[in-house]
């Protein structure tokens, strides 16, 4: 077994012989190993790894910690294992089994004397082992936001007047990849005018036009892992208001910055970003959380929002996105990726955040 | 209730009040309202849609045949809905209800009375509906291939000497985009030479180069609805082995087409193309299944293999995709979807098939 895989067998509750991994992140996280189907049975001595024959050489060439177990039938292969290790009870990923996929893998166990158990157990621990990144996770985030960064300094230079902000979103997409991403992380969100008053908006064939604030949320995903930055500019000027509300976001954001920092407590980070903006005149206009954590997935551990009691480590990477939004009229969302560190943070971003007028 | 709502509710088991649909497809599907999360609740009576505040309005605007509820807490609503209906008995949807999911809901329904029903009936009931498509459905498939063949066509132009496979698939997802698709059918396969041989290879940094074969198996993704296309090009020239498989897929592939038609059981035309492959003296190379069902998901019921023993019928689309992989050396596949009709089918893609050397 690698070190992970040798981690969460020894976490593992007593009660349970075994535990059975599904999801492609986890799989992928354990094992190194990327595909689109996978069991992953991890015993307190050995981890198997059941691929299909798609799957079979790849996965015995770049698999790592596992003994790679080719199955034609599946049933045929958990059997076995679970008499090589007498295993009587065998804990299921929950957050990954749907109920037809349970019911299938509940009647294997029983046919060979196994009982199964369904909870979330699994997935909190996996959370404990996925909540700090090692370098190596870190590394693929920064090629990911560095890559966002490179594409959106292109495609700003596309922005004038009459252009769709679905034309914008189709060319960051397409730099994104032409830079190497082996994908996008979300859905990108690119509106504009009276639309950033939504947090989540989707790109539409509106046009962009002088006055207008432009929100960018945006992230590539590379070898797996998503990056995540939100930056706002404007096109052509801007009023007073805009100018104050965009301004209350940028000093909430670098708040949100100065107070993330091994120790800290993430409601205590919110409630700090919170009453900024509350205090500037903006109660009732800030409706989500202030960040969440990025890794494998696009929102992971912890959350930095009112009701998180997580303190913060070393390694953790999370989101500082302070917004304000006032409704029929304009939003503005500032956002960069950071890693905690013992007294601080690192900023996995470079892009000015100063307010950019195009 | 609109009229889909109307059929499953009446399709329900007797012993069941009430049924919570959750996947995305379906919640599509029935009320036609698009959304990343909700809680499609099917009474006899009536059917309500749950959703959180993002949605609320937009539901409201346009989800069909359902009562739109936003919900703070949804177990209050859930409650709410089964004092109203005096629901006893819910099934959920067992193909999309994860471990963790279930327990929540089930806690909800039992807290007020009612008994959580996991099986995968309600995903047979669903499946019987949605296995023929209406010609809304179609006309949004056939909007789905004609972008997926355009993009292609201009594609093409961009092949020679050196270009990779990323570059190739980087682009065709550009133009498909460009051209209105909401995004790919699924990871676009544009592989060359001998990689071709594996059916489900990815693209990579290898260049192409004169006398390979070059698969695109591409879709795009219109209003939900999935294409699904596969053409085997040449580059520069190509040996007689290459135009003897090439031959022998294209003569397959059309006879595949001709045993498509209403009343024709699946299993039956999978044999037709799989012997005239293995007659041909191809036999081991072909090691998948001659077709499949497309729709909102780009694999669905009905499977033209082996094991299925389905009566096509009027309104169903399906794939035909026979393929000849020779390890080590080339593959070459052809892929159409088509329409299922009483007397053979209608091809929904228009792009010539003949062996084409760019």
């Amino acid at each position: 077994m690698n070190s992970s895989l040798e981690l969460l067998a020894a976490m593992l509750p007593e009660k349970v012989d075994a535990a059975i991994i599904i999801s492609n992140e986890n799989r992928r996280y354990f094992t190194q190993f990327v595909s689109s189907l996978g069991f992953l049975m991890l015993t307190r001595e050995e981890a198997y790894l059941l691929v299909d024959f798609r799957y079979a050489e790849a996965a015995q060439a770049n698999a790592s910690g596992c003994v790679v177990t080719p199955f034609e039938k599946l049933s045929d292969e958990i059997g076995k294992i679970i008499k090589r290790h007498g295993i009587r009870s065998v804990m299921l990923e929950g957050s990954a089994f749907t109920l037809n996929d349970a019911a299938k893998i509940d009647a294997v166990l029983s046919d060979n004397g196994a009982e199964s158990i369904h909870s979330d157990e699994l997935d909190l621990l996996i959370t404990k082992l996925r909540i700090t990144k090692t370098s190596c996770e870190v590394d693929k985030m920064i090629k990911a936001q560095r890559i966002t960064e490179q594409a959106l300094t292109e495609t700003v230079k596309l922005i004038k007047e009459g252009v769709t902000e679905q034309e914008i979103a189709v060319e960051l997409e397409y730099k994104m990849r032409r830079l190497g991403a082996d994908g996008v992380s979300f859905d990108l969100i690119v509106i504009a005018g009276e639309k950033t008053s939504m947090p989540h908006g989707t790109p539409g064939n509106n046009k962009i036009k002088s006055g207008d604030f432009i929100t960018f949320d945006i992230g590539a995903l590379y070898e797996g892992y998503h990056s995540d930055m939100t930056r706002t500019y404007a096109l052509g000027h801007v009023n007073d208001k805009q100018k104050r509300v965009y301004d209350t976001v940028y000093k909430a954001q670098k708040l949100g910055l100065e107070a993330v920092k091994g120790g800290a407590v993430c409601k205590d980070v919110d409630k700090i970003v919170r009453d900024f903006i509350y205090q500037a005149g903006f109660e009732g206009c800030f409706g989500h959380s202030t960040g969440h954590g990025v890794g494998l997935e696009i929102h992971e551990q912890p959350a930095l929002s009112s009701g998180c009691d997580t303190v913060l480590q070393s390694g953790m990477v999370v989101t500082v996105e302070p917004g304000i939004y006032i409704p029929g009229e304009f939003g503005v969302r500032i956002e960069d990726m950071v890693v905690v560190t013992a007294d601080g943070c690192l900023n996995l971003a470079v892009l000015p955040k100063e307010l950019m007028i195009l």
